[in-house]
């Protein structure tokens, strides 16, 4: 005789809402944005903010914790700057030492900070990750500004609702979902990037053009040898683009504290990961990213779904934003897929972090992606063939 | 000249729904709730289920571990139990190590859990804390099943969307909003407890009748002597009740997260949570928010809020369920309400961990909560000395 059980069935929404805004010269006494954004959620109190700074960041922008001294003092009824300034590396140096967390923690301690109070993170994505973490775990969650100061971080990483660092030798092993309060675009801090940091971001949009908007993907296809030189105007409409589709995918997914199995936007993900992995994280993110997404747009050719001509364009655009597609790592441990070493366990990686049955994406034609559960060692082996001769001969 | 920005608005919601289950024997081959709370979410793929037990509730159940696996057994085509089973000390000890919540991480990692995962917690609200914000942060949140073994977990902690661990020196310093998978309240775990916690949820129960349920807290009033002798059936009633008024407050108070400063379900508990301090966590929760309710509401009645009848009928009641209504502690530096060792500092302290405004919750008449802003310390002092002497000649 089945029991009887009393049960209350819970349910409830929550609703989250940020801007992402698009500035320059965000700290200039002149623009207000900074002020006005703290202003409008508590109009009388003045609030504390932290501030974590990326240590290469700031050894370009040497004067900028002195500019933003003066500009809390000219905004002193709408912020408390907190004096205890925070540098943190950037990479993944800052995402693999956890006592930056700790230390962190200890200034949001240190400084009293409440749950109205800030941190605001100027950085790249790894640093914004990091101090994300941080922020979201005191008193269950800081509000966070992030002000992402690579390309990357700018149209991709910071613009969502994740944060994290890694352990156990595994990506984002420990993080949370945590919407940040505002994120703020500051296009000058792109200036002093270093030409892969400035590449690396253009993967990421590449990435989501192809799966999601063909009409991005021919604006990119066009002005790739103008990214690769570093044009301020191309890169400015990428990353408002790619933060827009972004954006619009977190809100419209249905699912953005990913509760189901299925990513649609870790295109190309999986070996990504496992590349920076491999690679000591000499490969940046976004270089790896655009290897990743070579291969499986190169899988996808090879197995009937995209057409060869589409398949050429793709990688075609990699090139001429400057990508590598092809590092030797890709051989590793080829016949022994469960090995450490090999490319292939960062499918099972990829599988056991997002949780449930192995779902990746692959590409049916520029601007349509489709999932798939199961996939062909044999095949990712000629793709990884087809990359090392295409890298030595482009088509 | 105000600059022009562009702003992307982003803004999303997100559905969260759990069942809070009541049963009995929750191990027995012949009860499949629990089975069945993880085919319903996985009807193909068995999913994997970590354990973790509250040292004390292990020790008077001895047989549990040992009765799961057969259970496991039984239903491997739903679940795979993780052999490896964590048990951690009750209490505030577990909070105050942080090295349970690296301990459980790791065993995340061995196991390889995934976010289709379980961990499963048995114990009191203190270990459900701990565990809960681990489970939370490893891959972003792994799943949770609290099963909650203490009256003042099943009523309160356990059924909620928190958790977390102190840090220096302050209650939940860490933490996240992230709700469970389930919660599964198990009456059997109840026969086992101390006096001390049998009775210390009651005074959560007071607390929401209180500011809620006036029809409840009468029920409370009446069964408060069979309550005290340890009746299970008013006890159940409590239980159901009291967690069916904190799910509605949950769902229906429109800030489940907690962004905003207003807190009304904490009622007492700046004083309940500094006495805990104060006294070294000699006093329980559940003792000490008696204390601090039986302070605010002899504060709200010599402020004139509440009437005098009313006031010895919540004070009454909580003796006659075997309160002790004054410690010591509560006379520490009244007069430097800034020290460390003051039961004043308590307001601050409650007002930098909800951030923003002070705002904390009196009583306008049973049933019926009223917020405030200010408050007089003059008043609070002969608050306390009022209830010293009703401990000592109750009314």
């Amino acid at each position: 005789m089945p029991r009887k059980h009393k049960v209350i069935k819970q349910e409830f929404q929550v609703s989250f809402n940020y801007d992402v805004c698009f500035t320059k010269d965000l700290f200039d006494p002149t623009n207000a944005l900074f002020a006005n954004l703290i202003q409008s959620a508590s109009p009388k109190v003045a609030r504390k903010v932290l501030f974590v700074f990326d240590e290469g960041m700031y050894s370009h922008h040497p004067d900028l914790f002195e500019q933003i001294r003066k500009y809390a003092a000219e905004h002193e009824d709408v912020f408390t700057l907190v004096d205890n300034l925070i540098t943190i590396p950037g990479g993944e140096a800052a995402k693999n030492d956890s006592t930056h967390v700790d230390c962190i923690h200890k200034a949001i301690n240190d400084a009293n900070l409440d749950r109205h109070s800030y941190v605001t993170i100027i950085g790249g994505g790894a640093v914004i990750d990091t101090a994300g973490y941080a922020a979201a775990t005191a008193h269950r969650g800081i509000r966070t500004i992030r002000v992402p100061t690579t390309v990357l971080a700018q149209n991709d990483a910071a613009v969502g609702v994740k944060n994290g660092i890694n352990a156990f030798g595994k990506k984002n092993f420990l993080g949370t979902f945590v919407p940040p309060f505002a994120v703020i675009n500051d296009v000058n801090f792109l200036e002093t990037l270093d030409q892969r940091d400035w590449r690396s971001g253009i993967s990421e949009a590449i990435k989501v053009a192809l799966l999601k908007d063909a009409d991005f993907f021919s604006f990119l296809e066009e002005h790739a040898k103008r990214l690769n030189r570093r044009e301020e105007e191309p890169m400015q409409e990428l990353i408002y683009r790619c933060a827009e589709l972004h954006l619009d995918h977190i809100a419209t997914s249905g699912d953005p504290f990913e509760m189901g199995s299925s990513r649609p936007l870790d295109f190309g993900h999986w070996a990504a990961h496992k590349l920076e992995q491999l690679t000591n994280y000499e490969l940046r993110h976004g270089e790896a990213v655009a290897i990743g997404i070579a291969l499986d747009v190169t899988y996808s050719y090879l197995d009937g779904l995209l057409s060869e001509q589409e398949w050429e364009k793709v990688l075609n655009t990699f090139k001429a934003c400057g990508f590598n597609l092809y590092v030797p790592e890709l051989q590793n441990k080829l016949d022994q897929p469960e090995h450490e070493e090999s490319i292939f366990r960062g499918l099972e990686e990829f599988r056991e972090h997002l949780g449930g049955e192995l779902t990746i994406m692959l590409l049916e034609e520029i601007g349509k992606g489709i999932e798939v559960h199961e996939v062909d060692y044999d095949l990712f082996r000629e793709a990884i063939s087809k990359l090392e001769t295409y890298e030595k001969q482009p088509v």
